[in-house]
């Protein structure tokens, strides 16, 4: 067999076709087999020379939509025609809104049913999305006076995790209707931190990915 | 060998046993031969007749911990001399306050670093906890009208998952500084639903049992 000599190119090969099968077919029913033949020519063992399993390829395709969350995250953090607060509701609008959402929820697998997978991502949270984006934001409120709060890091922490872990129609597996009660609680509670930064439309917008989700399960 | 004529006699031994030696020696320096010197005479083969593994043993040492903690939600759930704020409040105080908490901390291990047995802890929070004992307590509240939400299940949830896991310093590995900040933000969320149920008691018992933690890591 010729060694292959852009093993990047053929990486990224794997992960469009694989997110293009998981859309089409669903993550349970694309077999390594669909991939192979998706990609037209590859042998199995240059797919293994890579992914280790159809979980890994899952990982990189989730990696690569997550990429796009974080140029949008860095945005966001550094712009300079918003105070904090208002860069609090972008972020939160910008998070449903944005492109590429849909894909998303589309091809995301049943988290609550994988251990690991809940794992990595609380720790992406905890980790990296709270102190590198968040937190900044939420400092930035406290000196411009948009934003009110003894404790920035832990309120960063708590928000987050409640929008990213409990509010994850793909971690709890709510229907269209919990969704949009666990809205409101959340909205409730934002208010009672003088967060008033979340709306019907970012509402509107959580409701239908969660039905995008439901239909691809 | 002998027959085993009471095998549930020899299992609570083994976790009679374990408790002790996790709490005098930690669980992770703690082998199963200690456990077999301990029992004194018990075979290794007799205790993997009933544990897998020595994370097994650790599961029923819990379960037996855990167990003191539904008997204590069954008490305060259908008690009938206060309302259902007032249920909710000794729910938090007797969570943290009962005999027996010390050693809970004192023994457990560091969850954080534990996918399966964080992720077992969500689904016993999720599936027993809150539609069990909190959500009744919170109907109760609603009848009684000490309390006022619309969304009683979805408020339940909530306000137990960040109390049982972001407040959890087994899972987060908080130092008592962080602990106490996280505390005073969720009771700050507390009070944003209504409900100021936690005080400075509270607080103090909770850093009390961090350190224990923190101790006996």
């Amino acid at each position: 067999m010729a060694r292959n000599k852009h093993p990047e190119e053929t990486v990224n090969r794997i992960v469009e076709v694989s997110l293009r099968l998981f859309l089409e077919k669903g993550y349970e029913y694309t077999s390594i087999q669909d991939i192979i033949d998706g990609l037209g020519g590859l042998s199995k063992g240059a797919i293994y020379h890579h992914f280790r399993s159809k979980e890994d390829i899952l990982e990189a395709v989730t990696e690569k939509l997550l990429g796009n969350s974080n140029r949008m995250l860095t945005k966001i953090r550094d712009c300079t025609d918003r105070n904090g607060k208002e860069k609090l509701k972008t972020l939160f609008r910008e998070s449903l809104m944005r492109p590429g959402q849909e894909e998303l929820f589309a091809v995301a697998p049943d988290i609550g049913k994988n251990p690991k997978l809940l794992f990595s991502i609380l720790q992406d949270t905890v980790d990296v999305v709270v102190p590198i984006y968040v937190l900044p934001i939420i400092e930035e409120g406290i000196r411009d006076g948009s934003i009110e709060t003894d404790y920035p890091a832990e309120l960063a922490q708590l928000i987050i995790l409640v929008a990213n872990v409990w509010m994850n129609p793909m971690i709890f597996e709510d229907t269209p209707e919990v969704s949009r009660r666990k809205f409101l609680i959340f909205s409730q509670m934002m208010k009672g931190f003088g967060l008033d930064v979340i709306d019907e439309e970012i509402l509107a917008r959580l409701e239908e990915l969660t039905k995008i989700y439901q239909k691809n399960k």
